[in-house]
């Protein structure tokens, strides 16, 4: 959930008399971030500033490059106390920004961790909270280094930020995508309420796999759902996506109880899949692609489209005919 | 204000049976901090850790070090919307990172900026708030490059992040500091809620100075108070201090409207007076220090006292005598 950028708000944006009088529910987080874009101080060392899953600096290393990114997650927006653990929280914290790092192709190095508490909070909790932090940061080996502690009024608030590196040759960006590339997705997408948006393994392994022996043109974490992210994609290529429905992975979360039209909808819309989604060069033959992947990871990995022109926007292809796909998710101003 | 390492505490918090029932108000700040050193994954990578204004990770570029820290702000604890602008919090968000940065000898290369807030606020607001961010950065050629930004229930939020590196030859520590070295605080303490904590300029250039041309020995920021931060200091170097009270260099923000007692209380333990506290070695000729120091930087730099053995705690010198500084200070979690 890095700040990303979708050209086609920002023109209606750019024309409103009244933009300074609105209120950020109008505009939404994607036309802040637009904004906030246009006026962010570079930096001499970026490569690729606000707009990507994590940010891209020159590194000192040669043939390297450094990411850095940050999410912050607030009670209430992202977790509810009374259903979720400390444990559970505070790996889901790291999770976010270790997924940032992942859809870079990246390797985190070390993570800072700010906590916004209420002093009437047990320091048990706190313990359990980092817990699950440094559990999941030993998984990955990224140091826990530093941080903050501060009173929050009312809602707990965690804020990461993460620094990580990746080969000049390997970092996937959201803008590579070309016409004619496969579509794919990691895993299975949707009803990630139930457990998985707590749990989750941030797919830095399958990431560096993706990355160090395919032609991948460009890599996004599916934070807000595939029916938001795509748009992300989208517009940071300045091309459109044809995907086809009946080849959506749909998570048994997201079909229990539900009919098929209903569980594709979640698995477009849930948000927090933290699966990559990804476009691969047409040259790179899709049977032993799929093969090869799934003879490393248990989670596979699903061809849903095929990258197009931009003017042909993003299209559902299903049974019964093709339909614009509705653009959609995990909202973060409503 | 990044995690820092009391022993004192320790001592006390280990030996308690019920510290797992304790709330966060009965540890404070820098026991909870105690408890999570000891439980964090540490890296391959890092040098220092958790316990100085900003963590030392090792660095690609031979003979340089980076660093990494975070500072969060929560509405209601470190501004109030009442009596500050959004221009000066995106300000002060960016000032105190720059401080950790400062604080540890080093120039900052790029930060992230994440930020809760409700759906209601008007969207100039955050412009005015990014435009405080970005004005401060250009300052200092940081990049801004990245964030996050999310729906907050009600208090606003910022957390930013900052990359920065310092030569290996010029990294200071707060654990440096050795007996018989002299302590010396840049410009003036105190009174800082009128003004200054929210338009301090991060002391980066003096602090660049001081670690190119003399014998830093250790340094830290003033966040919390020169009352709190001898302390930390004290802690990370196994040290005490001879401070005498009449070199303390009181503001005229925290003269105003107090006799001289008042004053000095005010000095010690306002905080956010964002200032360098460092120990210089004993071979560093006093008079031309301040004299080169004062011709460079219009803020100034007093000699406050010495560093002693640890056994000697932290003494407080006045007219009337002598006695143990009381630890005080900006506190989270009253």
């Amino acid at each position: 959930m890095i700040w990303n950028y979708l050209r086609e708000s920002a023109c209606i944006l750019v024309i409103s008399d009244n933009f300074f009088l609105m209120k950020l529910k109008d505009i939404g987080e994607f036309g802040l971030i637009e904004e906030l874009k246009k006026r962010a101080f570079a930096g001499a060392e970026t490569v690729v500033g606000i707009g990507d899953d994590a940010a891209v600096l020159t590194s000192p290393r040669k043939g390297m490059l450094t990411l850095l990114t940050t999410d912050m997650l607030v009670e209430g927006t992202h977790f509810d106390l009374r259903r979720s653990t400390p444990y559970q929280i505070g790996w889901k914290s790291l999770g976010c920004s270790l997924s940032d790092i992942a859809a870079m192709g990246g390797l985190p190095r070390a993570a800072v961790v700010s906590l916004g508490v209420h002093g009437d909070v047990g320091v048990e909790f706190c313990t359990e909270l980092y817990r699950g932090i440094n559990d999941l940061a030993g998984r990955f080996g990224c140091g826990i280094v530093g941080g903050d502690t501060v009173r929050s009024g009312q809602a707990l608030v965690i804020s990461v930020a993460v620094v990580g590196e990746v080969e000049r040759e390997r970092v996937a960006l959201r803008s590579g995508a070309r016409p004619g590339d496969a579509v794919w997705v990691t895993g299975c997408l949707g009803g990630t309420l139930a457990v998985k948006h707590l749990s989750f393994i941030p797919r830095i392994e399958e990431a560096r796999f993706l990355v160090g022996r395919f032609p991948v043109k460009a890599m996004i974490d599916l934070s807000d759902g595939l029916g938001s992210d795509l748009y992300r994609m989208a517009g940071a290529s300045r091309v459109g996506f044809r995907i086809e429905s009946e080849r959506i992975p749909v998570s048994p979360d997201a079909r229990a109880g539900a009919d098929e039209a209903s569980g594709l909808r979640r698995a477009l819309y849930d948000g927090e899949d933290f699966e990559l989604l990804f476009a691969l060069d047409a040259s790179c033959r899709e049977e032993e692609f799929a093969r090869e992947f799934s003879s490393h990871f248990a989670c596979g990995v699903s061809r849903i489209g095929t990258v197009v022109d931009p003017e042909r926007g993003i299209t559902l292809i299903g049974p019964k005919g093709e339909k614009a796909l509705e653009e959609g998710g995990f909202s973060h101003f409503d």
